[in-house]
């Protein structure tokens, strides 16, 4: 093989403007004109739509690719188990998908957490009781600390509209390892709160504003419940606490089936004109007419949308500050959960690579160790071709779990978020720092009949499918009350 | 990797275990009770679907799959293209593929078939006029006369009653490689014909009854145009004669847009009980009713659900009978068809292992060789893991094609039909000697409100695109007048 990144690269432009030039297929539909257009058949998307559609709006939800649900979706393993390619976990406070689930009937399974998770750190691997969030090490008493005084600050913290803190100017001003720097001094202290958050978004603490960290630490919650180090980052009790049996994009695709009169495929927007008495959305498969658009997209990806008139320069500056993370999953299926009768969850933190976090789910006959590529080893992945990350991966467990993890293994699938040509990677999009206090208050800015969803701009529990939700349901509402 | 036959064989019957035993997610359609249910949203279900709705009755579409199309697939390369996964091409006297894509807006592509063609015999490349069939080698002559032959016997031939042909009896006593033994005397002469046979069926001759093949050949044409073999194999003038720019999945994918509100998704039909008033269909999302069901499926495949009561035993062997050929796609993509610079049509059939057909095509941009892995080739790969049908499959083009095929790649995609839980191989099923004769009159017999549908079952056509529809169209036909 001679895929290198700059091929790979070429072969995402030639997808691209494949996309771009191909020639629109006939629209179906009764009408190429709506009350509302929704861009993007995410869960963003499709609760916006969903909450239009029970208000009486005539709805039309244009998706590029074939399929709902963004960056909720089943990969397929090669033994064709349909497994978590992209979001997978729920947990406390998380309201809005929790009743989405209970609405479209999809079940949801209790996260095993029993015995000893590891932490790997620098080749060595930690045993530590599940209900504990740190092994017993010398940083781990002023990470404890740092913990609490994130906890603390989540408490009246302008969830979703940082800008707003009134340290905003500082926090906004220093990256999350210069946040670390000043408040941890041991190794195993940073290096903690190092993993909290690239365990969490996939980006290195120094890409990221310790402005934007905090907020997201703030947006682990809800309305009656402030968000928290913890219900982040934690399993029982935490955003990891549960998993849907089936997968995750069953909420989605149960959507979208319910939902189906709505929404075009292979629509992807290319242009959305607000120039004349209607927004006009140009798309793959024609152009659309609405007098209210939601954007329904992570920001780092509404900028390739050709928005005529340009928006205003704060919403072109928030948007091209935001990116998103790199990240793909590794799934290796197993007859049988050999680590728990080792005595372990399944569960990995740790400076490890390429796989730096794990989790296990499960369903009818079968068991699943998760990885995380993320960041920096994702990166060098997207050089190279799909069996290393198979091989590297398999590796990495059989370091996590012993050699039955490789002489075990019955299946595999994984799912490489960094060249998607609709989502550029993943799990959500951050800042550097600058951005937020600068540009953040157009996130959720109305621009002439044109409103943003999409789970970045969400308050509580923005990066998470709850948000997404969350985000889709404020921009219906914003339009309804207009 | 330690991933062997076994232990994939394992993961499809988890897959399919899950499947049957996932819960229900709730179905948020109005009625669980229609006039026709359909079972299957590939081709053959959705155009049934289609011209009952348009006779006004009320129809469930249940899909077992999160998506339409059946074998009609369309896979994703690494770098984000699709790509046909599955059915590919479309040709003259396929009308009612030629109709749908008209319909839907799908644009189609003339295959490139200029320069010279690949004959790959023992390891030697024969370059071949891409007008001519054959090259010219000893074996030649006797094989156009079997052709001949052939198409003779299309002329009047029971096109979809092979049973019905008078000279069934001995036909289906003996295998194709039976009958190539009668027809040829060299050794170019007995590949040719073989090569006829396992390029479009993807079983090996030894296999399949010689009056399934002879049927096959009769029914490459429609009312007006006896089948050929030309027709059959053929490119211009041929059933490749043409693709779908952005896949022919396209076809399906924008049919269920517009059938939306009769199809659910995710509801694999376990049992079909007659024993009430009413048929009543079992599925993963609960059970739906209705007078007439449509089973739109392989015969290979519909042996899975459970009639209750049990089905005449001549409609039970005719199912048992029926077995998928084994296949997989190989794609590779290239900026430049660099094949073409060296006088080649990018088009080989012969001998060469895993790859012994390739056809090239093309879209915005990027330029693919494509490559079929069949019958044994695919069921030893299906033993191993995906790199080695990658590298093995580039292997292949290079020895083709020249290194280029290699250095030049920029992406690459495939598909696995074999270990496909709802397809379970590819293109289409075949009989062995012995089947069809004894039971071949239960291939569209309906039972008791019970009809059938499937490419298999078509007439003209049958294991194409084409004949999905026809089959489709006709089981509808049958609800209609009855």
């Amino acid at each position: 093989m001679n895929v290198s990144r700059r091929t790979i690269l070429k072969a995402g432009a030639v997808a691209a403007a494949a996309g771009a030039l191909r020639p629109a297929t006939a629209f179906a539909g009764s009408d190429r004109d709506a009350d509302v257009i929704v861009v993007g058949a995410g869960l963003s998307g499709l609760a916006a739509t969903k909450a239009l559609r029970a208000a009486g709006q005539r709805v039309l939800l244009l998706e590029a690719r074939e399929r709902a649900g963004g960056r909720v979706f089943n990969a397929t393993t090669d033994g064709g188990l349909a497994v978590d390619g992209g979001a997978e976990f729920l947990g406390p406070t998380q309201d809005r998908i929790a009743a989405l689930a209970a609405e479209y009937g999809v079940p949801t399974l209790p996260t095993y957490n029993q015995g000893e998770s590891l932490f790997s750190i620098q080749g060595a691997l930690q045993r530590v009781p599940a209900g504990l969030p740190l092994p017993i090490l010398p940083g781990t008493v002023e990470t404890m600390a740092a913990m609490a005084r994130i906890d603390l600050n989540s408490i009246g913290f302008p969830v979703g509209e940082p800008w707003r803190h009134p340290d905003a100017a500082r926090l906004d001003a220093m990256t999350w390892q210069d946040w670390i720097d000043a408040n941890a001094s041991t190794d195993e202290g940073k290096l903690f709160l190092a993993l909290a958050e690239s365990a969490t978004l996939s980006v290195r603490p120094h890409e990221l504003s310790a402005l934007f960290m905090m907020n997201y630490f703030a947006s682990a919650g809800n309305a009656q419940n402030p968000g928290s180090f913890e219900r982040l980052l934690g399993v029982d009790g935490g955003a990891q606490e549960r998993f849907f049996d089936g997968g995750a994009a069953l909420v989605p695709l149960r959507m979208a089936e319910s939902l189906c009169d709505s929404i075009v495929y292979g629509a992807a927007v290319r242009a959305i004109d607000g120039t004349g008495s209607n927004l006009e959305v140009f798309t793959d498969r024609g152009s659309f007419r609405a007098a209210k658009v939601v954007v329904a997209m992570s920001p780092a990806i509404s900028g390739r949308i050709d928005f005529r008139p340009g928006l205003p320069s704060e919403r072109v500056e928030l948007a091209r500050g935001y990116t998103m993370g790199r990240i793909a999953k590794f799934l290796a299926v197993y007859d049988q959960p050999f680590w728990r009768e080792n005595g372990l969850t399944g569960q990995v933190v740790g400076d490890g690579t390429p796989i730096d976090v794990t989790y296990e789910s499960y369903g009818q006959g079968h068991h699943i160790l998760m990885g995380f590529i993320s960041a920096d080893a994702m990166a060098d992945l997207d050089n190279r071709p799909d069996r290393d990350l198979v091989e590297s991966g398999l590796d990495c467990f059989v370091q996590y779990f012993g050699p039955e993890a490789r002489t075990r293994v019955i299946d595999y699938g994984f799912k490489k978020w960094d060249n998607d040509p609709y989502s550029w990677g993943g799990p959500t999009a951050t800042t550097k720092p600058g951005i937020l206090t600068r540009f953040g208050p157009a996130l959720r800015e109305p621009v002439g009949g044109i409103h943003w969803a999409g789970t970045e701009t969400a308050d509580y529990w923005q990066g998470y499918m709850d948000g997404a939700i969350r985000s889709g349901e404020r921009a219906a509402a914003e339009i309804l009350a207009s």
